[in-house]
């Protein structure tokens, strides 16, 4: 099945950006390449802050790198215009309808608030992380505050030039399911 | 000199406890131990909040291992009592005071608001935390914001039993200095 895969870089601190929406705290590590990365994505999901962060950022065109690319708003006008796709389904229709096709693994570009709205539904099947070595004082949290308990698998560590630390882990659902035994527990 | 280490365990949404101040997503790892840092260590300081939930988890008494232990509070009376030390010196003077005097480096242990008043004031040397692969959704932070920005440089990274990811940093307070990647040890 394909996966939703929420990857950033954050600042130590858990921020995706300055307060402003700007992120020049992010580098990208010499012996770093997110090409590996991008191999097994052919879909990308992005909230519409990170939609309107990003179209300033860009200076009003966001190069989307030919990956189908979804912005969810409740309050932008649905279709597709810009190369990318607006839409207003919830979160569980976007990956139910994405999870019918066949194809690659979905690219979860946040911003913290579509990812608690994941979360909520527990649609994120995988985290990555590029923790900087910088403290930022003040922004946007990739995990603000609002979502049930989500237990993961750390499948890999690692670190790279000047100090950026690649943290991947996986949704371990398994154990959180109440086994039969339990189950039957929670009855009395 | 001394240094001040603040150092605590974190959930991967970088809480260090949950909203009620119970810390019961913390795990320590079979092939973690703390004892290698207690050894570099003589003093210990506290915020008025993590006093009073170490507290009511210990059913009253607070166990210091022998450790000299602060208690920073503006509210609570100065003086020493319960095998600890009461202050309501400003973080800059108790730092000054403990690093006039010989001994080992300082434990920050939190929580969230005193590292927030240290960090404005650029009193931490060393940042440790040991990240445990889960997203506990709310709590208390341990890097509230309103601070300022502050760099530090990757001095260790290694993974533990059950995804436990121990980072370990020092401030890169001047620019001149080596890279952190020269200091790196990693163990992937």
């Amino acid at each position: 099945m394909r996966r939703i895969m929420l990857a950033l870089g954050i600042s130590l601190d858990g921020y995706i950006a300055r307060p402003d929406g700007s992120v020049d705290f992010l580098f990208m590590p010499k012996d770093y390449s997110m090409a590996p990365f991008f191999k097994t994505i052919d879909a990308a999901l992005m909230g519409s802050k990170t939609y309107l962060a990003g179209l300033r950022m860009s200076g009003g065109k966001i190069n989307t790198y030919g990956i189908e690319t979804y912005v969810l708003s409740r309050s932008l006008p649905p279709g597709e215009r810009d190369g990318l796709i607006f839409t207003n389904a919830a979160p569980h229709e976007i990956a139910a309808s994405l999870r019918e096709r066949k194809g690659k693994n979905i690219w979860h570009m946040g911003g913290g608030q579509l990812a608690r709205e994941f979360l909520k539904e527990d649609l994120i099947d995988e985290i990555h992380l590029g923790i900087m070595p910088k403290l930022i004082g003040a922004g946007i949290p990739l995990f603000p505050s609002g979502f049930p308990e989500r237990h993961f698998n750390l499948l890999e560590s690692k670190t790279y030039g000047q100090g950026m630390v690649f943290l991947r882990y996986d949704r371990s659902r398994a154990k959180s399911k109440p086994s039969a035994k339990s189950k039957l527990k929670s009855k009395h």
